[in-house]
């Protein structure tokens, strides 16, 4: 099963995108699955899918359209890459930055978790595009990671950093003259130092905003927002669900990119699912690097 | 001459999209002018032109296409209508809401600072395009100006409300399940509030933001800005002039819609150079009441 930031938000009880999970019963989530037992010819024993009913350690369904359960090729890959890489996770990188961000080739890229499930493809879709790409991580090994196998071209430990974010971004964007496009998975202090730094008529990707979700209190916004007027600047949410017709261009391009190894792809595995809420808590306090998974069943 | 909002940020020492004034220097912004002496055949004496030398009693140019001064045909209306209605403010409203808001006919519309210049022709300019318009202004002065002459829909006074402007958004558009466009004049609290009341894919255009232009210290932005992801909003910011392309289309629209009565247009007129400082500070403080200008020489 697959454990994502925005399952944060359904914890809280409140109007949203997707209602909020229920006291008293199991969360949910996305997971791939093998088919235990079946009436269904569509779905033979031993075949794979995915699913909707993540954090239990198995599902009953009818596999009508409306079920969420869908066959997967366990040729294309390691069944979990349908969690990630070749799943929501991915399309959200491709969708965030090539249709909402409208990335040119060689534009300055800045992002935000960029080690993280979405930031890495975000940063290797980029380099793909010739960008120049500059990411934000929480650890050394992280952005050792990002510089030496991912490829980008400048990445820094936001937890280490001698004066601030901003300073950072001076040093990083020095021969490029500003920021193009901001993909923003973590708000906050990182989504204010990058209005500084972007360029007249950037472009603001609003994805996540991880730093948030555990506020028990209202945060503050950006104090420079102001800039967006001033640089001209187009700011803009999206949520990955409402992308669907791109699916089969993002397979086909996702497809070709690994297969050629140009995208590397990390996980961190948690065993179990009575680990499953560790897995959860490790993506906000940066414990996890690349996908956070939980694996189940016996693989 | 015209007195704007704008000309705060260039008592700044800051790089912006147009550079600071310099002390010890006068002062520029847009005027219109009649011509006392001409050596130039373009510009004979006694026709009227447009510049960019306001904050002086005249000034001597030769004309040329880099001067800022261009003919304007006083049997179009008022003179200064070239510095508001028929202007740059007029063009503001214009390309705020059409081109980067991309407003469509009969959406739900909020409008900060709308008895102001821009706010003003936004509001009729919506209301001519039938949208549900809800404007917020000053005084109750410009709350019945905004009923009874713009004709919007629901007007309210940010300064003397019972709670806050949130509370006041869910009445003002109680029946309409959101809005689908604001046009943010002030920024601050308003924009927040608007944040709270957007519908999914709303726009939020960025012209201004007046209650920030005097702040001494960093004033916190939206702490609600998360919410641009969860119903995937567009924020964007514009300045006037990168849309000259639309002034045609503009005047041909604006001078049909004067015509036809369907825009009116107010002005607060202070007498004599020695009065634009107080012109100038009646628009932070609000004592002004659409177009704010300046008469330097005779009429």
């Amino acid at each position: 099963m697959s454990v994502d930031p925005y399952m944060r938000g359904r914890m809280t009880e409140r109007k949203s995108y997707v209602p909020p999970f229920e006291l008293g019963k199991a969360l949910e989530g996305a997971c791939v699955g093998k088919i235990l037992e079946s009436k269904n010819n569509q779905f033979p024993v031993g075949s794979y899918v995915l699913g909707i009913s993540g954090w239990r350690e198995y599902w009953v369904s009818d596999g009508s359209s409306g079920s969420g359960v869908s066959k997967i090729d366990p040729n294309m890959g390691p069944i979990q890459h349908f969690l990630g890489i070749f799943g929501m996770t991915g399309l959200t990188a491709y969708v965030g930055l090539l249709r909402i961000g409208q990335l040119k080739e060689g534009e300055t890229v800045f992002v935000s978790a960029a080690s993280g499930a979405v930031g890495s493809v975000v940063c290797q879709i980029a380099k793909i595009k010739s960008c120049y790409v500059i990411g934000s991580a929480g650890s050394e090994d992280k952005v050792k990671w990002l510089i030496s196998d991912a490829g980008i071209d400048y990445a820094f430990n936001y937890k280490e950093l001698k004066s601030d974010i901003s300073t950072e971004l001076v040093k990083a964007e020095y021969s490029k003259n500003g920021i193009d496009l901001y993909f923003d998975n973590v708000g906050g202090d990182h989504l204010e130092a990058a209005l500084n730094h972007m360029k007249t008529f950037g472009r603001i990707v609003l994805c996540g905003m991880i730093s948030q979700y555990n506020a028990t209190s209202l945060t503050p916004g950006p104090s420079n927002i102001f800039l967006a007027i001033t640089k001209r600047l187009r700011l803009q949410g999206f949520i990955v669900r409402d992308h669907y017709d791109m699916l089969n261009q993002f397979h086909a391009d996702i497809s070709k990119w690994v297969n050629e190894g140009k995208i590397k792809w990390k996980e961190t595995i948690f065993e179990g699912l009575e680990n499953a809420p560790k897995a959860f808590i490790a993506l906000f306090n940066g414990e996890n690097f690349g996908k956070t998974l939980v694996r189940i069943g016996p693989s």
